[in-house]
């Protein structure tokens, strides 16, 4: 056996049938977006390291993102996220972007992780966000996105909720159990489900908590009802009351999200058992356009989709559909050397008409073409022998009900159209 | 003003107007890629070095792609190009794969060159290749997508060509002129336009080749008819005929393109007065399967054309459609704080019934958010005030011939799609 080249470790191939897979996300991806009005952008794949290092995080930024020098000696980063391209491009334009500014964007991303069961180190994400409005309404269409895509694809509430706190209400809570510093507390409390009880309240201590502290951050994150101490929960849950997906979400103190910019709003997607914790992560950033370049204060919220777990989920609730092989739904075959000219005008005819059509490129046995027609999922075949030829006549085969007859070449196309158009005896 | 965090060089911002144009490409490449049955894929962004080491060419490997060490020490490139990442595919699943193997792709890649006029160093490429047939008809159908791409965009071949030779019949004729190493001489011919008459034959010289050599191979590039010496040229050209292409092709010797593998056919697009030179490029590699890890010989042939190019040609000939702002055919204005809902539930019913719908998300004065509307091209705007409300009613603004009418919010979603879908008189 050949030695065959390696891929890279984490880098993935899309063959057609994970194509397929992928496209169908972006597809539900668009159409969701486009049904509230956002339009289509992407950054570039490339950012300086700089980007990142004003609020991502440490995590993100030292262990996570890919840094090399290129040739002219600057430190680039493949993104590792997209929320800072968005806030520098909206940034670079902030006078002349109307408001609100509703853009999406589905691109690869990169991480250095371990890869794993829905972790790969090349991957793909939907982001969406609302920027320069700082209204609840906006952090409520955005979390009923990801509740409208869900429905989309099928999933119910029953399998999946989205989980929302806020860091304001979070900060206040946290500053009456005396922490004078946020940062590591919501560290601690992103962590409490990774951890036993005992190895949380020890990592707590050994962040410079009491043990009274971590004790009433415990508490916080058992009380369900936490939300309703904050004006904008309540307003946040009666809207999505009037969006028609409340039946979606759910209050959950323990969620406070990773990344250091989210400043109110927090959202995290998770499926029934929690077998799937992350699949979708967002929130409110109100200052992060301004720290990487913006003279004005434009606020925003958001949430990232990575493709591969929402394709794991689906999977495990039976909710991704059947995939074509080939679009094409006619095979042209060539009965012999001389006949292909005839071939190819018969398939330019058809495809003139708008009928997606293969041609088989050389004269081997019919029985191959056949084969191959049906490997791919090819619906029809169409023989034109030298008889038919000399008759303008073309012979079809139906491969789903085994039926054949003749047609003149004339009437091809919409034989053919007509036969794609009825329904199949079932 | 505020330091703002720069752009990598050669790296690109996709706004949505640009985005919208690399989505217009992006749609009418998977129409005509679809319309002859091709399979969309992908390969991964990241790939080892030693992929391009095998047949890419030196230009390519040493001076223009990026690559780096990752925190593995593993030495990783940017893709510079797809043909690699396809043929190791194939060649991975070359027992499996029913064949001819038909896919495209569209995506990244990256070179390290000099910013200019129609190159950055990310862009995206069009690909498409047919794998696993050693026929003519083969190259002649890859060569028939790429003219029925510029139709498809209204490129007529007044304005486009596509320019063919053969490697094979080139090397035939550069061996009959006494050279025997065909590479230096392909390099040499690949000069021709970019050098002065002096100039080349100087660097002829210096490549090692003999006056008489350089003045042969100058005869050669200018013999148009060298075309009828090749009886796969010959049936190439009557294939186009059949495939009612012929008139975007034309025979030119001096297209030998860059890339190491090619074997046989070459292929090559350039604009009627030769501003645009590269719109696309490909050709036949009958070895580079194999030689990335197959045991069997799966020959291919296809073409890259890269964004850029193509956006500037389009542009040049006045082919660029005007593309929509806003997705969202409608705007549900917000009256005041205490009218949100209704607009919320008016903008559900919308959007429920097929409509995309943007809501402004604050109750600002009326007068901005219609100048939102008439900012986003969005066409009609609802207004639902206090009274409309107590009557169940809703005001409706068409924006584009400045009518206002009132109708029952039951009724809306039925009222704004007829309107929506009658033509505007002109």
């Amino acid at each position: 056996m050949k030695k065959q080249i390696p891929t890279v470790k984490g880098a993935r191939d899309f063959y057609p049938e994970q194509m397929s897979l992928r496209n169908w996300l972006y597809e539900n991806m668009k159409a969701v977006s486009q049904k509230y009005g956002y339009q289509e952008y992407d950054g570039p794949f490339l950012e300086t390291l700089e980007l990142y290092a004003a609020k991502s995080g440490e995590e993100l930024v030292k262990e996570q993102a890919f840094v090399f020098n290129d040739r002219g000696g600057e430190q680039i980063t493949l993104r590792p996220e997209l929320t800072p391209s968005l806030a520098r491009m909206v940034a670079t334009r902030a006078g002349q972007l109307p408001r609100p500014i509703r853009w999406w964007s589905f691109g690869p991303m990169w991480r250095y992780e371990r890869p794993q069961k829905g972790r790969s180190r090349e991957f793909f994400q939907w982001n969406i966000d609302i920027l320069g409005t700082d209204s609840i309404e906006a952090d409520a269409e955005i979390a009923a996105i990801g509740a409208e895509f869900f429905r989309a694809i099928g999933l119910t509430p029953a399998e999946v909720k989205i989980q929302i706190n806020n860091r304001k209400l979070m900060s206040e809570q946290i500053a009456a159990l005396g922490v004078a510093d946020i940062k590591p507390a919501l560290k601690l409390i992103d962590r409490i489900e990774k951890l036993s009880a005992e190895a949380w309240a020890q990592y707590g201590v050994e962040q410079g908590f009491t043990a009274s502290q971590t004790a009433g951050l415990r508490t916080l994150l058992g009380d369900k009802e936490l939300w309703r101490k904050s004006d904008e929960l309540i307003r946040f849950f009666d809207i999505l009351d009037s969006m028609g997906v409340r039946e979606y979400f759910e209050y959950e103190p323990s969620v406070v999200r990773g990344l250091d910019y989210y400043t109110r709003t927090v959202m995290e997607a998770r499926d029934r058992d929690g077998e799937f914790r992350a699949i979708l992560g967002g929130g409110r950033y109100d200052n992060l356009v301004s720290e990487v370049g913006s003279d004005q204060r434009i606020s925003g919220v958001g949430f990232a989709m990575g493709d591969m777990v929402i394709g794991l989920v689906a999977a495990k609730y039976g909710r991704t559909p059947t995939f074509a092989k080939s679009p094409a739904l006619v095979l042209v075959t060539v009965f012999g050397p001389g006949s292909m000219a005839d071939s190819l005008r018969a398939a330019r005819s058809l495809r003139e008409s708008g009928l997606r059509t293969e041609t088989y490129p050389e004269a081997v046995k019919l029985d191959r073409q056949l084969k191959y027609a049906d490997a791919q999922g090819i619906r029809l075949a169409v023989i034109i022998g030298p008889d038919e030829a000399a008759a303008g006549m073309a012979s079809v085969k139906d491969l789903k009900n085994r039926a054949q007859f003749s047609v003149s070449q004339a009437d091809l196309p919409a034989k053919l159209r007509e036969i794609l158009d009825s329904p199949l005896p079932s």
